[in-house]
């Protein structure tokens, strides 16, 4: 149960022929009762939106929303005019099989950029699935299915939270395999709470919960034109409606859409695309936040460190020399750096340590980096990562 | 004949035993008479800067220099204080065996980073290499043999110009296999000329060069500890010097610096590591030629428009998703792309052509995209890269 274990929320996904394999690839969220509730989103910062995106954007105007239509194996992006007409054509088919309004429709799509979208397929598919939605696990996860495109593996998340006195349940569904890196990855995510929440204060949260997870990957440094991540609340748990950033209630719903936002994300890293690895980086002692993030990102984006992720290799040098040319700013022959809770580098030179031992510790698939830029600064950020494996060359190499 | 085609140029390249295989890794170029002469350089832009990239920079404080030392096999990064003796003795090494001052001798390193220098054989290896110096073609070519590492071939180049009714000549050598990124690359590259040009001067025209040449090359976005670009210019040739950045002389020394940049940077990219394919990625119709640069590189450092590349595949939707992820501004429905002549995108969507003509083209080790923004400006900039081959993948996953 993800999409769906909050109170008052239906889903459903099939197979309505985009994806020639014959795989799920059409998905609806929606209310149960097909009221409108609290909405909000971020997409891409990419110039290049693509038809969805635009579509959604405008209908998120008002702060309220009823349901999310989403397809998988096609992006509708980079398809002019004839991808807002299909788009915006999503949301009618879908809001006439649900008796609601186009305008409180959200249409997400993932899959090849500039390819016209198979509309018939669709046509047909949305009437279909708007007649099987329901409550229940298999609905719930048939549409965490149906949204998946290289992805081996269903993402879902699910974190309660006590506001006020009164449990709340936030639970999400996503998909990203690929183009995951900051400000936002090729990946759609779909969360629903049954907490009530002011719907400017719910666009400030998840920006907030956005900010410290998805922002937080960097697989291949891409930006999509798709990216998108919805939320809906339909304030059913009974709480008082959470009215301002401030306080317990908010706080605790922060922390609990983060949680649900960090496991997606995490969950995404680890089905990257042809990875073997998965890797977390922290950088600390860093002159502030911002240049903790400067330096993690510059490492994480290094295609190099990522090749040797996959070797399995220890090579703080080129750790150090992404530090370098990152933009933050620290003294190099301060720096220590940890590889699997091993101290290989201090004074920013080569430290003795057990060499056997680490080489032992970097078969894990797990790997964990600890870099202090050691300028008695307290900025800290951590990233996560994968490995640069032949399989993604593999999986990337070809669209057809 | 390159870094010793100009005038009064001597070089020499021997094994010295700093790399296990054996293969050379000395390199020597100097002044024929040991006389100094304008030197000039520039240097990478990471914080973290290698040992001998301090000292040269020192040296160079004068403008002045008489000779270049060169190692390949270990890159003194990352080495502290220790690295700093070592770049130091090798070029008091140098300066006695040639019977010059240290200050006017500058170093380079390359190769891994974080490794003490194994310094006996440096000591062994630099008396002797300064007894072996000549002007003629085997030594230059020692001595662009022995800065090599990953590099399959010697890069070479040479080009002549009229200054004042008096031909003058350029010529370089340069190693650089990976990490090669705008803003330098991991590379070395040393100049010599028998121009004659004020110090200051050739600051400017290297500058200059530089930035129409190695800045323009993106493998993998990498900017190594150690990158250098050197030239020494003897005035032998006799033109009058060149004392301002204008006017002809000025002009056509600066076309055939760059022209032998331009002619290195392009043999790098040929050789980058694993690659299988070579591209000439152009934007132009940009606002500004600063929107042309941030779409081109925005281009050239995709991971995903790299694997496309080595599948053969002229999948232009990447191409426009990194333009729109750039920074540059522009209208996508008024984007053109073009694959090898062929435009298979137009107002920012498929454009019908003959895709068994493409596919056919796409097998070419030669790859050229074209993409205009359709802004009406006329920014344009053009970058070289590679595929991203597995081949990338294994000369990089282990250092050992």
């Amino acid at each position: 149960m993800s999409v769906v274990a909050a109170k008052g929320f239906v889903a459903g996904g099939m197979a309505c022929g985009i994806k020639e394999s014959g795989a799920p690839d059409l998905a609806i969220v929606a209310t149960a009762d097909g009221q409108t509730v609290a909405a909000a989103g971020t997409f891409t910062t990419n110039l290049c939106q693509a038809a969805p995106v635009q579509i959604s954007r405008r209908h998120l105007n008002d702060g309220r929303a009823a349901a999310v239509v989403l397809n998988s194996g096609n992006a509708n992006a980079a398809t002019g005019e004839a991808g807002r007409v299909h788009a915006l054509r999503m949301t009618k088919l879908t809001a006439t099989g649900l008796g609601i309004r186009p305008n409180d429709v959200l249409v997400c799509s993932t899959g090849l950029i500039g390819i016209p979208m198979p509309f018939d397929s669709i046509e047909q598919g949305i009437p279909q699935l708007t007649q099987q939605l329901g409550g229940t696990e298999p609905h719930g996860a048939a549409a965490a299915t149906a949204i998946l495109t290289t992805d081996t593996v269903r993402k879902e998340a699910v974190a309660s939270a006590n506001l006020d006195g009164v449990s709340v349940t936030i639970g999400g569904m996503a998909k990203g395999a690929a183009m995951l890196s900051p400000a936002m990855a090729t990946m759609l995510c779909v969360i629903t709470t049954d907490a009530a929440v002011d719907q400017h204060v719910l666009q400030q949260a998840l920006a907030a919960a956005v900010s410290d997870s998805f922002d937080c990957v960097d697989v291949d440094g891409a930006r999509s034109t798709n990216d998108t991540v919805l939320i809906l609340a339909n304030g059913l748990a009974g709480n008082p409606t959470i009215v301002a950033t401030i306080g317990d209630a908010y706080a605790h719903f922060v922390a609990a859409l983060t949680e649900v936002c960090c496991s997606i994300a995490e969950q995404m890293a680890r089905d990257a695309e042809g990875a073997t690895k998965f890797a977390r980086v922290t950088v600390q002692g860093a002159r502030s936040k911002h240049d903790a993030k400067l330096a993690a990102r510059g490492i994480t984006k290094s295609q190099l460190v990522q090749c040797s992720l996959y070797g399995a290799d220890p090579y703080w040098g080129r750790v150090i020399s992404e530090c370098g040319a990152s933009g933050a700013y620290f003294d190099p022959e301060q720096v220590t750096i940890t590889y699997q809770g091993i101290v290989n580098c201090r004074n920013g030179i080569a430290a003795e340590h057990d060499t056997k031992r680490l080489d032992e510790l970097m078969q894990n698939s797990d790997i964990e980096i600890l870099v202090d830029l050691g300028t008695g600064g307290h900025g800290t950020h951590t990233m996560l990562t994968t490995d640069l494996a032949p399989g993604y060359i593999d999986e990337n190499m070809r669209t057809s």
